[in-house]
């Protein structure tokens, strides 16, 4: 359905031609220093229009707080959040409506619902994910002040172009995640930290646009400083909401954490993450083939993964296809489409995994704190051998 | 947490060494014949100790079901599954005790619950899984008889080795899944169905037991004869709670669905799948890179997705690693060990993949059903222009 | 939390001083005819300043739909409802907020949440029912057309004075349950369908507005052509989320369904109702001390209920009180209140058992179809005995 | 459905002749002392055969810990309680299976379900209660061990026979319910602590079982010591997911906190209670018509609330009536049934009651220690007036 979470809960609302789209978030801790601008940052990088290798329609997208807010900070009560639509009519009919797009949402809508909504795929329009968007702000909001948490999201490949960082080396891309920051993730159109790589995907993605195409890319997201324990056993593992957060994201099609696909190919040898001192009087871990998730559980080490997205289904090309009645025929597509989402799926990511953690830390927080007034446990439970 | 599911709803328990693992599974439909010996083939699938390549632990496994049935058939109330356990005990301390395994969950099961249970990582433990096996098979049993649904998988790599079905060729790799069984699944003990391959990785696994190493893979995974209309958006689309449940598996990295990363490669005219009549009056795909799901919704083609499982963690050689007191040493593990899990994953991929869509149905006929009363609605929501 | 509901999820938003108050609605069935003069018949019956029992403040109240509907229907995704609030600055400060007032939710909102919201009692305010209200209208909407489902509350006591059909004559009560409808209830504006209960009400009504005063008083509901097997046992039986929902009402302090309270002096043999024919070839009831429901499931029977409310908190007389830091003082309240506010909670009843029923109705028909494909079961389950 | 619960998540299964009952704990503290004898006490409280005044079955329900707990302590993974089934198999065909039992759950569960499970009524049974008690003293063991938290349920009437104590003088209430123990419910075998109402209630049950007939009553329930802040606005007020949990215990009718329906007719100026010092260093309130709760928040008083119980349906006098066929005819009832359950009902409510508690306590405890750690809020949002 369309709420996320279950300590820190999100439901969005909305599609292309409403009056609005947005969320609830419910479960926000009080006392929060919040304001609109602390959520327009990511709205505006998610928005489309940023530059030549995007949409070129300029939705604005202003976010207003309705609700749950006082004096700049959060009461603790539900935090409504809105953003107009500038073109809020059902649109009429056109020659596209007489087919679904391949690849897109617009055939199983109707199938589900029995209903299509004059936008086609109804919800799943791209604008469905500012609530997202929005919602996740509030928690990297917190999540920064309270533990210094650093999410950050960058493009890692489109098409076949990938990051030398990728390949294969894995101290390269262990220091990059570790340093990596959204400044430098936006210092290209294409949000790849990689200059050179850079350089090429852009030109990938200018090609495609020419050809009427388009290409599809990953985003490669980082999660700094979270505290060791968040994740919840059994099904709700910790790397299982991610696959699931990030799975919801329109137009993905993987999801791989730590050393992911890769990884099956080593030996448990090598894959295993030997642990050593921390220098603070505990254990961290020397590798980090475990992607900063050992049983569903965050380590203390950063989290990283890495998310599939697709080549965008909307095309200028005509295709050959169906209409909804069966008749063969040609869909030649209309209007300027997204060549490649992965540039703007970045704060989308990044949004995600925000509500991800923010969740597993209200819940861990409160088993913490509900376990610490009980007496100690004996020895045998306390995980170190009595000498 | 221990439950999955929202209208079927699965809950699991048990570790190593209490007494019995097992689950409630809530939702179930009533009148499905249903008896013990349903669940157990899957449930033997799984156990350890069938050949070889795993390890010779007998653990028997046999499953009782202890509520919401009489005379072999389900009562609409809540199914109680368990299996005892052989090893009741919690265990005595051992020199591994010391340390917490690398890439394991005994440290961060300890940072979360601050007890450490003397299996070390608890429900980490392999054994949580007969619960989910076990409320799968009930899923399925339905789900075969309602709607004729098949779900398959299969081991398509050890390590470096892969199915040749998988070398690009995508033809192959669709003919493959539209007709493989469990039978032709089972009749290799590493359960791949390429009879070469599974040669190369039945070699490949017994030199990692010899050297005393363990290796990964992947699993792949069909499901044929799903209805159109399966998945709610926008945030459990269908693919997203299919990633769920395959992260939630111990040892898993990662998740592709459809064209996967692969698809990440190609370009929007190669990757849409283009419409076409289906014979009976409807609509299919030509191609299937969407995996069966557009949009987060089923479209009726075969599901198919593929799932990553790390080397497993304990292995039987010596290894450099702390202890929980921060001292560094040697862990020398001790025991037989399973030197590849996914030969043993096969069933509980099946059973993950036959709870997500079971969910699904249910929650998609309880719109059908309740839309089915309501007036016809108007010519501009039917989808179909009028001409 | 803020959400109500598990296939139709209400999530509401919004306090006395933000911008605008109002919920999501997720799970609404495709192809509703729905429009907001809809939904804001029930809105006005609730909004204050109707009539000279209530506050005279117009809160206007006009409900907008931003997303979920098209050409007048439902699309299926989820709708958002909004109304905006007039006084929309958090006020400035007063004497009234040295003190948290009594009975009120001031004192306990700050030990939550740790931050006073300037309206003191945050999300306590009255203003909180609307989104409710919106939400149960779009459940009636669906459950009148597809069902024929009534649903009427009305003013069953003000202080002492209560409706004669209440003095124990259950014939009188059931009649009454039977035929009433809204406009009979509007007719008078305390909102009691006893003519002569319902001037003495109001007589008792604006005595305590004159004393600067308060009272309490009861609503009775009923819930009229209900299909018979909607609830969820165990803990979701119908008359569990019925109270559930009532007492999430602000001022409730007591719910009751069927005999309720009385019907714990009956006998068994008094209490039983017995089964007779229904002329349809089924059976239904000869008496409803069951109030619709047996076993936490509907019986096909008017399910009916009553709720207990609290005399308002906030009164225009002086108070002995405390201060939030701990000094005797007297607290005069200022502005005008409801002395009583049984009428205005009229709709409000019917909107919370409206989203009960909506709910519970989502998850029997997904049972109900689900089943539908199975094969028929042995006899011994059939309920008949074989002869 | 099954599980009642957010963090603190409780599952139960099982009817009267499968093989056996119980409940799976989801969310307990890690390192709570726990051992089958503290959850045997609450079980053998409620089991029949007691005493003359209930069933003379007797059940044994002995409890084991199935997973969860080592070394005497719970790990904080699931914990699983089963208890065996004395007569596990589903019972012969006999008379009494042509008729639907009224106001018993036989119809509405064959109307449901569309299976007849031999007991008819399923898991309507009071063997499902064997779930809840477990669970609830588990809950139970853990609010007495970090907050000193104390509920005690005892019989308030029985048919029309009342206490003395709520004859109107709520002083006296109040006096009780600060002090009453279980020890003094268990004097006598009625649990009423009221000794001469004892002896008139045990009179009336033991005339009602020799007319072969029942009778309902009330159970009145006190909550001591619980911390102010728990309940979760606005949908999981305290007092709502106390009368959910109330309404979802077999026969239940009805449910009122503090005042109750009685202080519908207080005027606001008699109901309020006012604040005064609590003699350490803040607020406490000078009368407790809110029954400990003020806007769905506890406030730190005694929590309280009645139950209504209705007359048990199943009675051994002859019952006209119709069969599942709808002919009309003599329902005999055979066997040995409770005449009034309201004395095995008190570890019932107080069950719930605790699981009611602990929930809550979690999520607001999740709330406190993730807000710790923010700055601190302006002055205008501290709920103290600056002067």
């Amino acid at each position: 359905m369309s709420t996320f979470g279950t300590a820190f809960r999100v439901t969005t609302y909305g599609e292309s031609h409403c009056k609005s789209v947005g969320c609830i978030i419910d479960g926000v801790p009080p006392g929060l220093a919040l304001s609109e601008a602390d959520i327009q940052t990511q709205l505006t990088r998610r928005r489309p229009g940023q530059s030549k290798l995007t949409t070129p329609r300029d939705e604005k997208d202003r976010v207003t707080i309705q609700s749950g807010c006082e004096f700049g900070h959060t009461l603790g009560t539900p935090i409504c959040l809105t953003v107009q639509n500038q073109d809020q009519r059902p649109h009429d009919y056109s020659e596209t409506d007489l087919y679904p797009r391949p690849s897109h949402a617009d055939w199983t809508y109707l199938q589900k619902y029995g209903v299509k909504a004059s936008s086609g795929g109804g919800r799943s329009s791209a604008r469905e994910t500012i609530g997202r968007v929005a919602a996740g702000a509030v928690a990297e909001k917190y999540l920064a002040e309270a533990h210094g948490i650093e999410i950050v999201a960058f493009v890692s490949s489109v098409g076949a172009i990938g990051m030398d960082a990728f390949d294969g080396d894995d101290a390269a891309l262990q220091a990059l995640l570790g340093r990596i920051t959204r400044a430098e993730v936006d210092a290209t159109p294409v949000r790849c930290p990689d200059a050179a790589a850079s350089e090429r995907m852009q030109a990938e993605i200018l090609a495609c646009s020419e050809a009427k195409n388009s290409t599809g890319g990953t985003v490669t997201c980082v999660v700094r400083n979270v505290p060791a324990g968040l994740g919840e056993p059994c099904f709700d593992k910790l790397e299982a909401r991610l696959a699931h957060a990030m799975l919801s994201i329109p137009a993905t099609k993987g999801f791989e954490v730590g050393s992911g696909f890769r990884g099956t190919q080593l030996r448990g040898s090598e894959h295993n993450d030997a642990f050593v001192r921390d220098g603070r009087g505990g254990l961290r871990t020397a590798s980090n083939h475990s992607g900063g998730i050992q049983g569903g559980i965050s380590n203390g080490e950063h989290i990283y993964f890495r998310v599939a997205f697709k080549p965008p289904a909307t095309i200028s090309q005509d295709q050959r296809t169906a209409t909804y009645a069966g008749e063969d025929g040609t869909l030649a597509a209309r209007g300027r489409h997204d060549p490649c989402v992965v540039p703007r799926a970045v704060p989308i990511v990044e949004a995600m995994a925000a509500l991800v953690v923010m969740d597993a830390l209200l819940v861990q927080n409160g088993r913490s704190a509900t376990r610490a007034l009980l007496k100690p446990v004996p020895a045998e439970l306390k995980g170190i051998k009595p000498i």
